[in-house]
């Protein structure tokens, strides 16, 4: 369940909430902002909260199990879950083979690790040092995170493109050790398009696993699992349910960040086609029942030819069922201009943020919390899911207001490092044990005015 | 408790363990790295479980009332807690007046300022920009967190130097809602150390309140105090289970990293002062009963004279009870050389780690996890803890595997924007297209085909 509150809020709008127009699509609840309070805007556009208690209560059994048996334990699961016996848990990468693909299928993924790679090898920042005083010079350097695990999902989908997101950056980061997790075939084996892109990547170790199990094994480590230092990648409840369990315990691993639904919000113009707009929405319905789109109309969006387009659009999809359940919780807000819509979707924060308006960059600077953002015309969701180069592993439920999306530095540590002589010492010191002094930490004060001579 | 097993471990060294020299003092712990497997080596430098179980309990309470109820909780448990009756619980700032201070300690104070605001100036980064093909531009732009809390510990110690290190890249970051918390001071005021820091770097709001209340009422946000975004700073069990209790909550907040007791492992060459390197060990020891302090000694250190320092100063330090207690956990451990006390100082990955050796700077390249470091024979940790200009607020615990300390980008997120012109669009289509049609994902596949006028 979603967000939306169950009582229609509709207050005005050319259609009303929930009223059928065709097909097996009902229309998009729609509302005017005008004639709501941004209290009444953030109850309409609310996600619903997350609660993992009883999903935890499944998981920690499974995490305790990988914990005390490591590979035993992961089979045990994955024979449950998946129906496979595996016969290794963890391989080497060059134990797999070379996987056979289409041509046009690889070219495809050449194309998305080719910028992938090159937007994120831009993300390298020269360290930075800084001479604070004469004879004080202070630096971050860089370094990898020696171990890293990646989760890419597998059941109803296969998803290459997480292995790419994921493992371009740490193989540009220098990570050591490259662990990726998928849930096996029928048959125990990788999925061909996942096992590319991993190859190609530089992924060290595949484990052949999913969910709970597959995320403890990374974190504890096993018989064939390396241990990691941290956990990346999308996954269901369960992988969600034990990436939170397991961050910041005793496991010592950290995690990219928390996850929820995918979601999505278009800002469109009477310039956007109707045809686009509603293209660019069922592409992240379809993605989860439990997935939220939001349209913010600005004057002049045919609002009917919208809902026509959804609908007709809609009902040609192979995943039309899955759509109509995202968009039974989904909303159209009219806004009344660049402000309004502004304030609404930095108050919203979405995962990914569509600027279908005329002169879509003059929006940029007003836009304060998204995770990603498509502008203008010509720039549909779909190219950063895939291949634009930016990393689709981005902070859904609001969390754009504090957390970016996977980048280099999500693969990387920086240690600060200050290296004085001895005449910076003495330039420094006296500020130093003054400080110490005020906070009654005479050791402190001690380490200055001892290698100075002084008292 | 800390770390090290209650049986000794020593194998060799002069001295056996615990066998007492002088004062009230007892030798550290003493063991060769030669004589121990890696597996021996981490136990010995384990860090011990962090259990917040016991804590959680007294704190879900706390929270979930300040939560409900706002000011009147905060005001209920201060009372309880610090012992103060508060007018109002969180003030924006110009109504609390200048604080007088002596010249001698605003002026320590504002060299602090100068060198922590030069070196994290110089962490602002370009944003950065690609043409992955042509037409195809990816960007990251940097964003300032909306609102976010501070918290500045207060009881046993007055800390104006954590005020410095939270507020200052806040401010140079541009977070428009900056909230301090600190415990009043039993007549109700804020500590006028603090209150001087907190003006001078642009705090906007005051809230004088400690403990999980305040880390709640910022989360939440009360009548008086705005809610933010994350929230920062080191703090005792109770400020610590608060955050962990409410980090990716409901609450909607982040939090700056895990924290555990403060540390410092020293690598010391014969040329090492032994008065110097004992006054390193015990500006950490000082800390707290629970800091851990651990020598690295590479052949030709004197350790007789370096325990007979570590004895000789402790005994005459006014917290020598704290720091005794430490040390009682603490150790000595004998390296052969260069390589091996880097892979040693890796695995352990101290927050704080003093390089005091010849010709430090050929050691950085070796050195991978560490929080902060501090090179050669003239820097000792309390210039990083007061006013070099790095931040002293760092990963503990190991975390500095996978964590880098407080930062200007700990104030900050950045957004990923792409601009795809009509070319760009029908250059990179196709392979968004292949590729959303190998993940089954129809609607991503159309929001580029209809805009292409392709199939």
């Amino acid at each position: 369940m979603l967000g939306i509150p169950a009582e229609p809020r509709a207050r005005s709008g050319r259609l009303g909430p929930n009223s059928a127009i065709a097909g097996g699509v009902d229309a998009l609840k729609t509302v005017s902002a005008e004639n709501l309070s941004p209290q009444e805007i953030s109850r309409l556009l609310a996600r619903p909260r997350i609660d993992f208690s009883s999903i935890l209560k499944t998981v920690e059994p499974i995490v305790a199990e990988v914990r005390g048996e490591g590979d035993a334990a992961v089979k045990r699961y994955t024979s449950k879950f998946d129906r496979v016996e595996l016969d290794k848990v963890c391989v080497p990468i060059e134990e797999l083979p070379e996987p056979r693909l289409p041509d046009d299928v690889t070219a495809a993924f050449d194309v998305a690790y080719a910028n992938i790679r090159a937007f994120h090898e831009a993300q390298r920042a020269a360290d930075s040092s800084v001479e604070t005083m004469p004879g004080v010079v202070c630096r971050r350097v860089t370094r990898p995170i020696g171990a890293v695990g990646l989760y890419v999902p597998g059941g109803t989908a296969v998803l290459p493109s997480s292995a790419l997101m994921l493992a371009v950056p740490a193989q540009i980061a220098g990570c050591g050790t490259v662990v990726l997790a998928t849930p096996p075939r029928p048959d125990g084996s990788v999925t061909p398009e996942v096992l590319y892109c991993a190859k190609k990547a530089g992924v060290t170790h595949v484990l052949k696993a999913g969910g709970a199990q597959a995320v403890a094994a990374m974190a504890w480590g096993t018989q064939s699992t390396p241990k990691v230092d941290k956990i990346f990648g999308p996954g269901n409840q369960y992988v969600t349910a034990a990436k939170m369990l397991l961050t910041n315990s005793e496991a010592m691993i950290s995690i990219d960040m928390p996850a929820g639904p995918s979601e999505v919000l278009v800002i469109a113009d009477g310039g956007a086609p109707p045809a686009h707009v509603a293209a660019d929405l069922l592409s992240q319905a379809e993605h989860g029942p439990d997935s939220q789109v939001v349209l913010l109309a600005l004057p002049g969006v045919d609002l009917d030819a919208v809902q026509m387009e959804v609908s007709r659009q809609c009902d040609a999809l192979p995943r039309a069922d899955t759509a109509r359940k995202a968009l039974a919780h989904s909303c159209v807000v009219q806004v009344s201009g660049k402000e309004e819509a502004c304030r609404i979707s930095n108050t919203y924060a979405p995962e990914h943020l569509i600027v279908n308006v005329e002169d879509a960059e003059s929006w940029l600077p007003a836009l304060d919390n998204a995770g990603s953002i498509f502008m203008g015309r010509w720039t549909p969701e779909s190219v950063g899911d895939y291949a634009s180069g930016t990393n689709h592993v981005l902070p859904t439920y609001g969390y754009a207001r504090m957390y970016s999306g996977v980048s280099l530095d999500s693969f990387t540590k920086k240690m600060t490092v200050q290296s004085l002589t001895y005449e910076g010492l003495a330039a420094l010191g006296p500020s130093v044990a003054k400080m110490a002094e005020v906070e009654g930490l005479d050791a402190h004060r001690r380490a200055v005015t001892l290698r100075l001579g002084i008292n």
